[in-house]
């Protein structure tokens, strides 16, 4: 059912994950010790339902961009630990009120934790692990960084409510949509890199190139996210092909189907998107619409756009084993496609 | 249908929360145009859900004991003023989310936010709060204050956790449920307050005493709520007689009930509480019981323990228009159960 995505693969870069996830391994097991002790707490419903999701093997791409940062700019200190678990307890709320807004039942391929313990106790443990998140930021002292996160924080959350009022609106514009993404995914990549060089003391062109590496490599991680929503396997997916459709969530494949459709089509798209009509031959209809229209395809040639900016904002480093690293990982994000 | 409770009122006590008002009235239009201003977004959404809450006649209570403290150790910039808009901000996002997970309809004599936009909403504009509060508390600079607040915001959540974890339990003991309380409403308070001595430069005894006065105040205004939501008129609760009753909460008035009555009252709590098999007939029979065991009474009377260490914490402040305001508030908060 999925639709090939023609991507040119290049060797070696299948693997740029797992390479810098060598070169930054000792401070990640740091992260994830400081991870393990700050989830802590005498109500055993936090640590349960919190590692539920952060042991759940997730990637750590964010602490890993703080890290790799980090380690960029030569940083000798050891904040870098603590602003990386930081960024994932951020991330982690995010994820558990996200789960709780869709209605999500499936989360890397395990049952949600809204579905495990309820919504409530995931309202409420995100909230605990966003107060933990800046309680540990805080002990870093790094005013900077601290106002580069919270920032993160609030901008996050309202690209969260602008999704939510632009749900269901086939009518979003591809610019409205890219401010939704920038927001509620790049801003958390943005500052996880940018805070690697300001805690570092590289306060100006390197913090700007990180934190524009960073916003763009999320832009096009997002964009790769929703091609793959159509066109994914289930199992790589931890989710279900479609999750995206039967949600009524309005991402670029359809904002492009929509838009290059005609008038038949553009009213499929808002019975089953706006109206929430759906029957069980919808979703391969959609699919046959979106490879009409070219719009997964062109959905990915938009991440490589953003991609070949993060690759150029890296250009004012010099070369070595990191900067390679940060750079295979904009492809790796992008083949993820395959 | 309420229950009569005896308390000794004294004059001029009644308006110490209009006397405190008047005190700290030109900070508290700053913090207004402060709240105003950072709850602007380009979503529409956010301020139309953010200001209902906000604007919604609340006394600004919390907010309050900052600027008040922060007079009280003569302070003498303007960073209170930002933190007092921090506290407002983390206590509303708290409220948001509450209603949430109590699925209440009715907050302050008006429809909830998550009844007028939704759960999903209410979620995230909460975040979106909870994310400008952290941005407003790094613009001061003030570590102390930032620890001391993202301490409070980890340990709200976390009470917010084990009262989830509690519920319906009718087994809770006094100390299990004087722990919730100190988690969920007493640490706001209690760093409110200790917040505008840390800025102030008194970061000993002062911002110890006044960390004492906020807690024991907050653990005594929420026994009076507990107090109330089975002996106060829905006029001047905002909600209905019960509400608590309706959810199946443990609060101490049932907690006190629950251990003083026979078998046959116990099977009725857990039938009402626990089971969630309540009758037409069961709140006048719960008033009945927690009358008969004087279970309001001494829920106040607990209250004015807490009350008297706040009163007692105020002690080495020499004397003066706010420290007699601030003793009054004390009064004022238990008096409301009038």
């Amino acid at each position: 059912m999925g639709i090939v995505v023609p991507l040119e693969g290049e060797r070696g870069k299948q693997n740029a994950v797992a390479t810098l996830q060598a070169l930054v391994a000792e401070d990640m097991e740091n992260v994830n010790d400081f991870i393990r002790a700050r989830m802590a707490s005498d109500v055993p419903m936090i640590p349960e339902l919190a590692s539920h999701l952060i042991n759940s093997g997730g990637k750590r791409l964010r602490p890993m961009l703080t890290l790799a940062s980090a380690q960029l700019c030569a940083y000798q200190g050891a904040d870098h630990i603590k602003l990386a678990a930081t960024v994932e307890f951020m991330h982690t709320a995010t994820l558990l009120h996200d789960d709780v807004v869709d209605e999500s039942d499936l989360r890397r391929g395990r049952k949600t934790a809204r579905l495990l313990w309820g919504n409530q106790a995931s309202v409420l443990v995100g909230d605990f692990l966003l107060g933990r998140a800046f309680k540990l930021m805080v002990e870093t002292g790094s005013l900077r960084a601290l106002d580069i996160l919270s920032n993160a924080a609030a901008v996050i959350a309202e690209g969260e409510v602008m999704q939510l009022a632009a749900a269901k609106n086939t009518a979003t514009t591809e610019d409205a949509y890219l401010k939704v993404i920038a927001a509620k995914t790049a801003a958390l990549f943005a500052a996880a890199a940018e805070i690697g060089a300001v805690i570092s003391g590289k306060d100006g062109a390197e913090a700007a190139a990180l934190e524009s590496y960073g916003r763009n490599l999320g832009i096009a991680f997002q964009l790769i996210d929703d091609a793959l929503d159509y066109s994914g396997e289930k199992d790589k997916l931890g989710k279900n092909v479609g999750d995206d459709f039967r949600e009524g969530k309005i991402t670029l494949p359809i904002v492009l189907a929509y838009r290059r459709g005609d008038e038949e089509e553009r009213a499929f798209w808002q019975r089953c998107l706006q109206e929430g009509d759906q029957r069980e031959e919808d979703l391969p209809h959609a699919l046959h619409l979106l490879a009409k229209h070219r719009a997964i395809e062109d959905t990915v040639k938009r991440a490589r756009h953003y991609g070949e900016m993060a690759q150029d904002a890296l250009g004012i480093f010099p070369d070595g084993n990191i900067k390679q690293a940060l750079s295979d990982l904009i492809d790796f994000c992008i083949e993820r496609a395959h």
